[in-house]
């Protein structure tokens, strides 16, 4: 994936600072995975947002607009991802697409999960057996409209 | 997606019956979604599950031995999914994998999250302003080995 | 594009009647190109909707029940469709889908307009120099959540 | 999707001065979805058109001639978009291009919207229960010729 | 290429007929490309067009309704076409498309020549160094509405 | 389609310089299609050529030397174009690509229209109901070898 | 790759008598491989070259037009063959496609060498270190034409 | 195709010296396909004959090294060639790939045709009809192992 | 991955028989991963242990023969597999095709490992952590020749 | 594949240092194939282990972070490799892949061999008759879980 300058930027000083995802949550009061959108240019923030994140990375002011910008997204290469932790999404998705759909709609009626009013989280359970990784996403139903 | 016979058999038969993934995670003591991922020949079951599985929906005993073979898995057509409510899961990544795979290093240094000791749940969260689906993905954390 | 065995049946019952897409939406008091949906299996419809239609075709009820089923949609072969008429609505994002997407932004903010809570109509507007095909696409504009 | 050096140029003067693309609208006389296509270089303006719009930037006279070229179109990439915005007008073909096709032909018979001969309009359709989009595409029908 | 069951039948009759497409040509008033065009599906006949063609090759009357559907156009598999006929014209393109371009923008303006409001031609050019096939693509130029 | 950086050099000499592509064909004595050809590196000219070519446009001779390569040729990008002029070429062998076949085999038998020994040419037709296009394609035919 | 149904029973028969392409060679007075492609139907016979070879095969006069048609030709699937025999072809032109190219030119001028005025022959070389294939090509070169 | 900086370099050294690839045949006692293999990197020379390479092209030392790297090879763009003489080479496989397969296997058993022990000569056939090119192939048959 | 026809009654009988890869190892002198590949049609195997194997899977004598063909090999759909088990040997060649390249040229010199003169061996080894898969390649390395 | 900036700086180090990824295997202890890993950017190294390697090739400190990063991982291009080398993996995956999987299910039920907790080592194995290449890879076996 070709990351853009403005994500290098944001990225080089977050690990020279030494900030968190988690420490941003807490001063921007969002989520760190959608700060975490906002800096990999998936999501667009509001100039006060923005503001705080800049001035969080240490960054000067001139970066606080692009971050408001909309962002053209979604542009994973190739389109079916290689990065085995990414795969492994896709993977579920082949293998599990299917009876989550039937459930889905058998629960639901005919419709999707929105993927814009949505929000994902990420969860460290620790386990003796080995840690797990808990992601929940939550999006609002859509029912498909007939005209 | 092309689905095989047995499923289609399965399917009409549960259709037929008018039983619920719901009422079948009540009977086998698995959760809908693995039911479902049987039913769509993408899991295995074991005897016991099958018999069980294929006496609920009211079919004969025939069909038992083909629900404990170990299937060939993931087979959505075309490899990017058309089909909207499982396209929004390919978007998802699009637009949150990488944000999602800074997160997760980040929590638990380099590795992935499982997608075969995992577990795939899906609630319906009622919600006045229309009700919401929430996927809960459960998966061990695996770091990479060194050697 | 492999169009489905019940799509051929009604297809052929409703040109042997003689029955146009503008006739049902007399009868069903839906739109047109929704009812075109249903018999191409990219919409399900109410078992008073199916039931209605299959009559109007003049077949038997065995019919009813399948129109009501959650299909799995869109499947153009190739992805890149290579029907004329069809062709030229993907040219059309091709040539127009980045500066659409501007116009909506500015207009809206950062969101996309719903393909599900969504309408389609077609009109013939006539004209002496060449009739012109009107397509409207009416969709509930989603602002991207942030959480 | 690559954009080029010029749209770079026009869009960073477009928001540096705060016009939006409907003052464009006023300015010119022109659509602003086919003006944002100029900018987009997808459309190729006259030598006056051009001028009008780079004194509305308020950039330098060597810009105009650049706009009356006609460009290569339609460079999307990948060749099926990612953009959440975008893709949905995708899968919109994907679920209704075939239901479209036949109501088109039943009004028209044996031909295709031209996508040449076409206008393209966005208005936004306030709505207590969310905004709507309504995206208005006007074409020739074009009848396939016999020889 | 998958041919149509319809398709294969009338060749076949063709065949065994001993008709030649220009034969054709004369009984219909139509040019033999157009002709060959119904018969693969890729162009929908009247219904006296349709008698006449099927009457010619010996059929019974049960096919003629058959050709007057509006087809699904342009199925090549794969979709870069591998037959050595047809890939000299996709190479064709891809050598001589930009200057083609090019030559047409000089000469007629932004737009493009109609494959719609089209003809195609097929001569044989009789030459002692090797005969030679001319093919006359003859199609009325679209400039580029704006709006 | 990525342009290299002599065609660009060209292409802005000649729009400088307000030379057509018709002045050129007079000049050289060649075909205007086959002149732009060889301007977008897709065809090698002779060192005579190639001299008379630079000197027409006003640059100096260094760039003589570059035209008289023999050039990689085809390089649309992506593979299948979509720019609409170019596509509409593809287009018309999807859907006319198998009728030509045929009648090019009743015609001349077994074998293909040559792609090298060729000519392309380009007129535009003057007509009351909108200016045409004509595009004539003349190719030697080659049987294929038995051995 | 997809053998079609009278190339099956062509390679049945074949087994069956216990006859080789290379008696084959004999019989008919063709190179081996022509043969072979003849019964793969990538080449079509004569009506007495495919009597010849459907007398030698004992299979009844009913298959002998077939073998006179002239076939849709290439048809690997997928487009980049996986069997190990045809790939090494494949990645012989992936690592020596463009020094082959550079010395063709050098010794012929621009054009190519003819797929279609060309022989393929393959011979065993015998060799106590492991014997060894040999293909030897020979097709006609064809200059570009320049007009 | 992209060609590396080093293949440039060499190339118009090349071309300045007036050295053709039958010189450097001469003058290394290596095949000159062999040789431009080496200049294209796609095969690795020893140090002595880098030097030799490098000194006949009047280029510095400094070169040499870069030569006897291996390289990654195989890198045509895109993946299915588009430059008309290389793409022959691969149609002729689409073509003939299946009965070469026949005939290799008839006379050898199972196994392959080795690319990598493997020559690839060019000879220039003259001819007064038109010269021809002929490409010989000569690799070792490696028989599949069994264990 | 569509299986074959005679793959699917081989297999069948082999469960229906209860006997295990292990236990065909025994009885045929190959080992279990050899055999499994003649039973998917991918290796071809003697007339003995064709025989030995249809015996032992207390099959008919006619199915003998068809596994001493010699098949087209390698067809696993889509191209890039998406059976998780088969899957993961993929990622490990995009993760580490690379490092593994330069090691075995490091210690062998450019050339490649054979996957015709090659063997694979699976072990089971029991660890208390969880039992490990172990795959062994074993192929004949073959340096380029230069010529 | 492009090979990342970073990359580049390391093999021209080591080269010119003429360390082998043997001996760097002495001094850090860990394998070769995980250190040309880390070197190619597809693994992580431990602060400790980075600062070896930095030392080992003689570069300045300011390496030593980069190294510790997380990669995105997997990057040939094209998908599918061809590199006669690593394309070689593709196809034991594309013949053996299927007779692999029922011999790793049939030995350890459904699930799969870990590529995270795996390791990979090469191994020269001399021989009269030419060396060999043996690779080892050992995995982890994670069976599927219910839930």
């Amino acid at each position: 994936m070709a990351v853009s300058e403005i994500t290098e930027k944001l990225l080089a000083a977050k690990k020279h600072k030494g900030v968190t995802f988690s420490d941003l949550e807490q001063l921007l009061g969002r989520d760190e995975v959608w700060i975490a959108a906002v800096i990999y240019r998936q999501a667009s923030a509001s100039y006060e947002e923005a503001k705080k994140l800049i001035e969080a990375l240490g960054l000067s002011s001139e970066y606080i607009e692009a971050l408001t910008d909309y962002p053209v997204k979604g542009s994973l290469e190739p389109v079916i991802p290689t990065d085995p932790l990414i795969y492994r999404f896709y993977e579920i998705m082949q293998v599990y697409g299917m009876p989550l759909k039937s459930v889905i709609h058998e629960k639901f009626g005919d419709g999707i999960m929105s993927a814009i009013d949505f929000t994902l989280d990420v969860d460290k359970i620790e386990d003796p057996n080995g840690d797990r990784v808990k992601v929940t996403m939550n999006g609002k139903f859509l029912p498909y409209k007939k005209w």
